[in-house]
């Protein structure tokens, strides 16, 4: 990787970093290069192989990313990559992050750059409008939006400001008397929020789901546990509802859970960072119905808006109660703007000070598309999910494990024998599939374990990813699927 | 603002939202027009009138933006920017962050995109090792480094990290009994963090600083506040010093807080946020003196090491203490890579899941530019600043306030009489005469409040800033000061 000093440009004389001149060449020769990797996108194997360090190569800077990083990158943009969920992209998006670097304001609070803030208000009061949020989330009605880096932050930020609620009536006294709660297909990120929050593990409730229900959160239980908590003289507090988890895409059901804690005064989040994205379809949004009922929901347009990482939307119901558990007021940031009352100090919306001006790649994506255009890409990548769940069901070796709701697809080979031996065996098998279709480096997919089952999770959603790509993936388990059970037999 | 469906191409047959030349072409008119930004940048008033809301217009999107947005803009690129602290820029950022966000990769962790992991290492340890911090800091001792978004998130894993090794030692029992230290000038996200991670206000020690110690945390100021908290049965748990402070850039005396905390085994973390970049220059790294000593460490590169927000550094001596604090296992995310226990997951190292590839502009920043240019970027902003701060001192009516230590100057008039009184009219009058000199469009600076004194911060070190537009600043300031005073008598 060569080494800090064997650098470019080495003379202290009149080093001037955005000279634009310098900046002009280095950029189109920048776009240059980016318009030739997405060229030969797919000649890149999708995940490297395994190998635990970069290796040593000294050239200059593009061709050097190029030799040495590239390699060793699991290329996310790759048409051919089906993992985890894919992180979408568009030219608007990365043209509007450009510039929001060029302008690179730190808009902390209004005054340090009121049009970022103002922006932000208003692109958030227009996807709010596009995924039919009630009215209370507009900054008309006393809500608003905000955005944050990643879904952990706005759970993590809502939790902190449940707390306050929640200890505000109780009487200021028995933080460890808070209680939260989700189901056991809840991102990871909630219990870390949780731990970072300091609220003990022993007042964590993670409610168990079925395959029956489909992985979701019944409300009965939640009204079960609460009720059990509350005679023990706990609180409960808050209660982060799914829509969409990261396992096999599972929706709770907003309405009956935001019913279930309304009798306790808990908070209810509601995560939608995938299938968020979704709701710009009329037919997806009935997911969302219960969500006038909560006090906020966050998605993240980076997973499946076309924004890039990293943008995470978090509404809530009622600003006041998130910016009074999260508002700072040092001197040296006093204002009139901000002693008005009459503007938004984004600072008190989020756990940092400083901020990106990440609000100008998501207006320049809803404003240069339109909602027709960003229908239209979540529809084709429901689309091509169908088809190749279409194409898993017709293959009697195989299985869909889940009916499936948006673009992801979770399926496996069927056991061979009825019993726990069977399913131990299956497992094998799956996972051994899964290892050889992504050795072969034509595709990357990646697994999770539901209801006890090892299952393949086939998410379909890059931005250049059609449906070509879809049917060689195909081919690629159908056809490798009996050099797997044999391996494990 | 247009609204949302007045869009510049609507048609939802064939969308390609990355399509190569649609890229190409969209990205080379960003670019030139952000050079015409740069080019016209001191034509735009530093800081917007005040007006709470972006006006409606509707037109192709780049004018759209430079007509709706730029006019409220609070300009950080503008050369005439003195405010807060400079939020420094440069080509090899700006390129290196194009192509992060063009290859758009969520290395949450290794396996899911290995050489942005392996490549945040290496520069991490690269620059732990440009600003000569102890090997302890860097991977092959056991330490390592992590790129986060802001010193707030840095110094809330910390905080946690710190908590769990306490409780540890402690046995397990007591979070309400852990208390955490810092001094009246550390920045506010201090207190934002500990309200977050749950540590009750009462639990939280705000030192007093003096003016004689140029406003530094006093070791045994500290250390009085320890022996009394353990005296009553409570646990020191976390000491968050500061090199550089928002206010003043005072700096707190590492070696001797390290040395007062270690007594009671607290965790102290260094926040160099600012003061951490001018580290790359030999005559200012004696601040860092005892950091040998301290637990971590972090530093903001965004700030005044060229990279673009957000970048923020933090070095940990011991991974695992972070690592066992911050780390989730979801079944969807294990891997190989991860059980071998031989590779970095870095979103263990913080508070969220997903993450960008900040690495990247770090890595070109340092590599294009290298060590002797980064040296004399420092050495000209405070060359800049010292004149500055010498046409201050030479004009009888003024006075810096603090001695200068870096690149920001703290100055105000001189009261016209001794008192309380005489102390009031000249914090009247420096309100005025900031508010007259920023109101003239022609410059940004902010205040504070230190010792009592309403004082004028002038930092600095935008990357376009040169000796003219600090002498005509200083100018400005000098014309206005007579006025300024009638104004308030």
């Amino acid at each position: 990787m060569g080494s800090l000093d064997a650098n470019c440009n080495a003379s202290p004389r009149g080093f001037s970093p955005l000279d634009i001149d310098d900046f002009r060449q280095q950029a189109h020769q920048t776009i240059e290069f980016i318009c030739e990797y997405y060229k030969g996108i797919e000649s890149h194997p999708v995940v490297p192989r395994w190998s635990p360090a970069i290796s040593a190569v000294s050239s200059p800077m593009l061709s050097e990313v190029q030799a040495t990083v590239f390699p060793g990158m699991t290329h996310w943009t790759n048409p051919n990559f089906f993992a985890y969920f894919p992180a979408t992209l568009s030219s608007a998006a990365l043209c509007g992050d450009l510039l929001a670097s060029a302008l690179n304001p730190v808009a902390f609070n209004w005054l340090s750059s009121p049009a970022v803030t103002e922006l932000e208000s208003l692109t958030l009061d227009w996807l709010a409008q596009l995924i039919r949020l009630p009215k209370g989330f507009l900054f008309s009605a006393g809500g608003g939006g905000v955005l944050q880096a990643t879904t952990s932050e706005a759970i993590l930020c809502t939790l902190v400001a449940a707390r306050k609620m929640v200890l505000e009536r109780a009487g200021h006294d028995g933080a460890d008397k808070l209680v939260v709660y989700a189901s056991d297909q809840t991102h990871s990120t909630f219990a870390k929020a949780c731990k970072i929050a300091g609220i003990a593990p022993a007042n964590i409730r993670i409610i168990p789901t079925a395959r029956e229900d489909l992985f979701s959160l019944r409300p009965d239980s939640l009204r079960a546990a609460m009720e059990a908590d509350t005679a023990g003289g706990l609180l409960p507090a808050y209660v982060c509802a799914t829509v969409g988890t990261t396992s096999s895409t599972a929706v709770d059901p907003v309405a009956g859970l935001a019913e279930a804690a309304s009798r306790f005064g808990a908070w209810v989040h509601v995560d939608a960072a995938y299938a968020g994205s979704a709701c710009v379809c009329p037919e997806f949004r009935h997911h969302l119905d219960g969500v006038d009922r909560v006090d906020s929901i966050s998605m993240s347009p980076h997973k499946w808006l076309l924004t890039g990482l990293d943008c995470c939307c978090l509404w809530v119901r009622d600003r006041a109660r998130l910016t009074t558990s999260l508002s700072t007021d040092p001197e040296y940031l006093k204002n009139r703007a901000t002693e008005s009352g009459a503007v938004v100090d984004y600072k008190d919306w989020q756990i940092g000070t400083g901020r990106r001006f990440r609000a100008l790649k998501l207006f320049m994506v809803m404003r240069c598309y339109g909602t027709a255009n960003l229908q239209s890409h979540i529809g084709s990548d429901v689309r091509m999910a169908r088809g190749f769940e279409e194409m898993v069901a017709a293959e009697p070796r195989f299985e869909v494990v889940v009916p499936r709701r948006f673009a992801l697809v979770c399926f496996r080979m069927r056991p061979r024998r009825v019993g726990a031996d069977g399913e131990a065996e299956a497992d094998a098998a799956n996972r051994r599939l899964l290892e050889e279709v992504n050795n072969s480096g034509g595709i990357y997919a990646t697994h999770t374990v539901i209801g006890g089952m090892y299952v393949i999770r086939f998410a379909v959603g890059t931005t250049l990813t059609q449906e070509r790509h879809v049917k060689v993936a195909w081919e690629l388990f159908r056809d490798k699927a009996e050099a797997a059970w044999e391996a494990v037999q």
